[in-house]
C-alpha cells in the first residue's frame, strides 16, 4: 500500500520552489535575463578546470575495472586519505582516513551522521534562521527537530533560549555555520562557548551530544578571513561536508562525514555509517567522482563575485535603510523585511521582478533571503529595481 | 550516542566479504591469478566504448552550470524519457518519464520502492535463495522481511509455501528474476500464477500487494532467451534497476525505479520517492552520470563471456556427478554441495585455492555459490582443481 506519510508530504509546496518557479515563467515573457532571481543557491561560477582535466585523464588511462567496478562500501581508501590529509593540513587536525566516510554530498552526510548519533524520538537542536530541508532531514531519520529561536542581533547563537531548550533528550546539536540564510560565520568566541555549555551538559546528563557540522560554505568567507573550524572546538563533532558550493558541482553529489578523531567511538564511525547505508541505499558515491574530487582537494572555484555581489547588495540594502547583518560567507543575504509580513513584502517585490524569499520558512517572520550567486552585471541591473520597489511601496 | 542498533550490526560479518579476503591475502602468497576466486559479484568486462565516448564529450561541450549544476530531485527530465522509452520499445509497456525515478543503483532504487508501498511493521516477503543484503536492506526501513523457503527443483516459486506466508500484513513481494544466487529466471508460467494468487489476495485483504522487482541481472540472458518483463504480468509492479552489470560501472551507482503505469497512484510513485529521498539523503543520482548511461540504455558490455563461463562450469559439474540447476542467467551458479554441511564443504575447497561461498546466508543449506564473472581462461584453469577437490573427498 501507498505510504501515506510521503504521499501527504506532497502536498506541502515548497516556498523557495513556487517561486523559482515564478521566475522561470516571467522568465519566459521577459527574459530570464530580465527577472531578478535571488531565489535559488546554486552556484553560478564554473568547476575548477582542473576538475574536468582530471576526469578526462581517469577516462582515458584508468582500465574500466579501476575506474568503474565497486568501490569499498566506506568509500575509496586512497581518495579517503587525501581527505584526511588536506583537513589535517588546513585546520590543524589528526584525522587518518578512517575517519572519513565519502558521501553523496551534505545531504547524503547529514541522512548518515543524524542515523549514526541519534536513535528515534532523541531530539537534535538547531538554530534559526536553518535551512528548511532539515525539517524531512532530520525527522525522516527517526528523531526530532528542535529550533532555538535566532538571535537577530547577529545571527550567532542565542544561548540563553538554547540552555533552555537542552535536555535529557538532546543527543544532537545541528549548526550551520557559515549560514544559509543568514550568511553569518560562528565565531571563535561563539564555538568555545558552546562547546564549554555542551561539556558540561554532557557531564550533567551523562551521555554524549554530538554537533552534527553541515558546513558546506565553509569555503565561501568574505574579507580574507578563514571560518573557524567548528570540529576543533569540540570532540564530539562530525563535520558534514559538500563539494557542491566550493567546486561548483552540486549535480554529481560529492561530501563527506569527517568524525573526530577525539569524539566517542571515532574509529567506528565511518563502519557505523557503512551499516546506515544499507538501510538508505546509499552504498558509496561513484567511484569517478571520488577519485576526482581527491585531485582538487584544496582547489575552489573562483568565488570572489559572490563577495563582490555581497558588498553591492549590502551597500545598497542599508543605503535604502535596511537593517542587515553584514554576511561574513556563503551567497546569502538575510535583511529585515519593510513590513512586518514577509509574504506581503516579498509579493509586492515580484512587480518589480524582484524575486526574494521571505524568511518564515527559515524559521524567523519579518525577514526575507537574497541568493546572490548569479552573475555581478545583473546584481546591478537589479539595483533600480530594488530602489523603485523600496521608494514606491515603503 | 552513538546508535547502538548500527554500533551491533558491525559485530556481524560478512561470509563472502570474509571469503574475499581470504582469497586476496592468499593470492599475496601464490599470486591472485592462481586463487580460483568465485566468490565476488564484480563484472569482469569493459564499460561499452560508447559510454566512455559520451563522458568525454559531455566533460568537452557542456557548460560547467549545465553539466554539474544541481539536477531535479526527481532526476533529469531528458533522461527519464529516454528511460522510459528504451523500456517501452523493449517490452511493449507504456511508461512516461514521470514513471521513472533515477537511483543510485538497485540498492537506492529498493531503499525507495520499499519505503514508497510499505510502512513500518509490514511484512516484505521474498524467495529464497535471496541476497543476504536483502535484510538489512528491507529491514533498515521499518518493514520486516520474511523468507518463502525455496522451490530446490528448479528455483521457480514456492507457491505453495507462499500462500500459507501471504497475510494481511504482507504489503509487499520482493522478487529477483534472473536470481542472485541461482541464476534463475522466472519463466512467464511462474509470473501468470503470481500475479493471479496476488491479484486473489488483494481483493481477499482488500488493499494493494506490490511486487518489488529487483532486476540488476536481467540483460544477463542465456540461449538467446529472453528474461520475462515481471512489469508486464503485474500492474502493482515496481522494477528496481541497476546499470552496474550490463553496463559493467557497479562503481557509478546508477539505476531507476520504474512504475508500472496502471499501478496504484502510478503518476505521484516518483514524487513520493522524492519526498522519501530527503530522509535518505539521496537527492538523485550524479547528473553526468545521469546524462551519459541516457546515451547507452539500448547497449550493454560484452556479456557473451558469462554463458561461456556458465556451460564451462555447468558441465563440469554435471560431469563430477553435482546436483545442479542450470541457470538461465546472471553470472552465478547454485549447485548442491557434496555434504550437507555447506560451510565445511566450502572449507575443504578452499585448500585447493577454490573460493566457494556457502549457501547457508542465501537462505537455502547445502548448496554453494559460484560468481563466474571472471576470465574464462581462469575458469578453464580452475576445473582440473575442482576435479581434485573432489576426487580426494567425496
Amino acid at each position: 500500500m501507498i505510504n501515506e506519510q510521503y504521499k501527504k508530504m506532497l502536498e506541502g509546496k515548497s516556498v523557495i520552489r513556487q517561486l523559482s518557479e515564478f521566475a522561470t515563467g516571467r522568465g519566459k515573457e521577459i527574459g530570464y535575463e530580465n527577472v531578478f532571481d535571488y531565489s535559488l543557491g546554486n552556484p553560478s561560477v564554473p568547476v575548477p578546470e582542473k576538475f574536468t582535466e582530471v576526469m578526462m585523464d581517469l577516462l582515458k588511462n584508468k582500465s574500466s575495472m579501476e575506474l568503474h567496478g565497486y568501490s569499498p562500501s566506506l568509500g575509496i581508501a586512497s581518495v579517503k586519505e587525501k581527505i584526511a590529509e588536506s583537513l589535517n593540513k588546513r585546520f590543524d587536525m589528526d584525522y587518518t582516513g578512517n575517519h572519513i566516510f565519502p558521501t553523496t554530498g551534505a545531504a547524503g552526510a547529514l541522512a548518515h551522521a543524524v542515523r549514526c548519533v541519534t536513535k528515534p524520538g532523541d531530539e537534535v537542536l538547531t538554530f534559526a534562521p536553518y535551512f528548511p530541508e532539515y525539517i524531512p532531514y532530520i525527522n525522516l531519520t527517526g528523531a526530532v527537530l528542535k529550533v532555538v529561536p535566532a538571535n537577530t542581533e547577529n545571527f550567532q547563537i542565542n544561548f540563553e533560549k538554547l540552555e533552555e531548550m537542552l535536555s535529557e533528550k538532546t543527543t544532537a546539536l545541528l549548526i550551520n555555520t557559515p549560514n544559509n540564510p543568514s550568511g553569518a560565520v560562528y565565531s571563535a568566541q561563539t564555538l568555545t562557548a558552546l562547546a564549554e555549555l555542551l561539556n558540561r551538559k554532557q557531564k550533567e546528563y551523562g551521555h554524549d551530544i554530538f554537533i552534527i557540522s553541515d558546513e558546506p560554505y565553509r569555503e565561501i568567507i568574505f574579507d580574507g578571513m578563514k571560518a573557524p573550524y567548528v570540529s576543533k572546538f569540540y570532540d564530539n563533532t562530525l563535520s558534514c561536508y559538500s563539494y557542491s558550493k566550493s567546486l561548483s558541482l552540486p549535480g554529481e553529489r560529492i561530501g563527506y562525514v569527517a568524525a573526530n578523531p577525539r569524539c566517542t567511538d571515532a574509529e567506528l564511525i565511518s563502519a557505523i555509517c557503512g551499516q546506515i547505508s544499507r538501510g538508505t541505499g546509499h552504498n558509496c558515491p561513484p567511484s569517478i567522482i571520488q577519485l576526482a574530487v581527491a585531485e582538487v582537494l584544496d582547489q575552489t572555484s573562483d568565488m570572489s563575485v559572490y563577495e563582490t555581489n555581497m558588498n553591492l547588495l549590502y551597500n545598497e540594502l542599508i543605503s535604502l535603510g535596511f537593517e542587515c547583518v553584514r554576511p561574513g560567507g556563503t551567497f546569502y543575504i538575510f535583511p529585515k523585511a519593510l513590513e512586518d509580513d514577509a509574504v506581503a513584502f516579498c509579493q509586492k517585490a515580484l512587480k518589480y521582478d524582484l524575486v526574494l524569499v521571505p524568511s518564515d520558512s527559515f524559521g524567523v517572520p519579518g525577514y526575507f533571503r537574497m541568493a546572490y550567486c548569479i552573475d555581478t552585471e545583473k546584481v546591478e541591473r537589479s539595483l533600480p529595481a530594488l530602489r523603485r520597489f523600496v521608494k514606491e511601496n515603503y
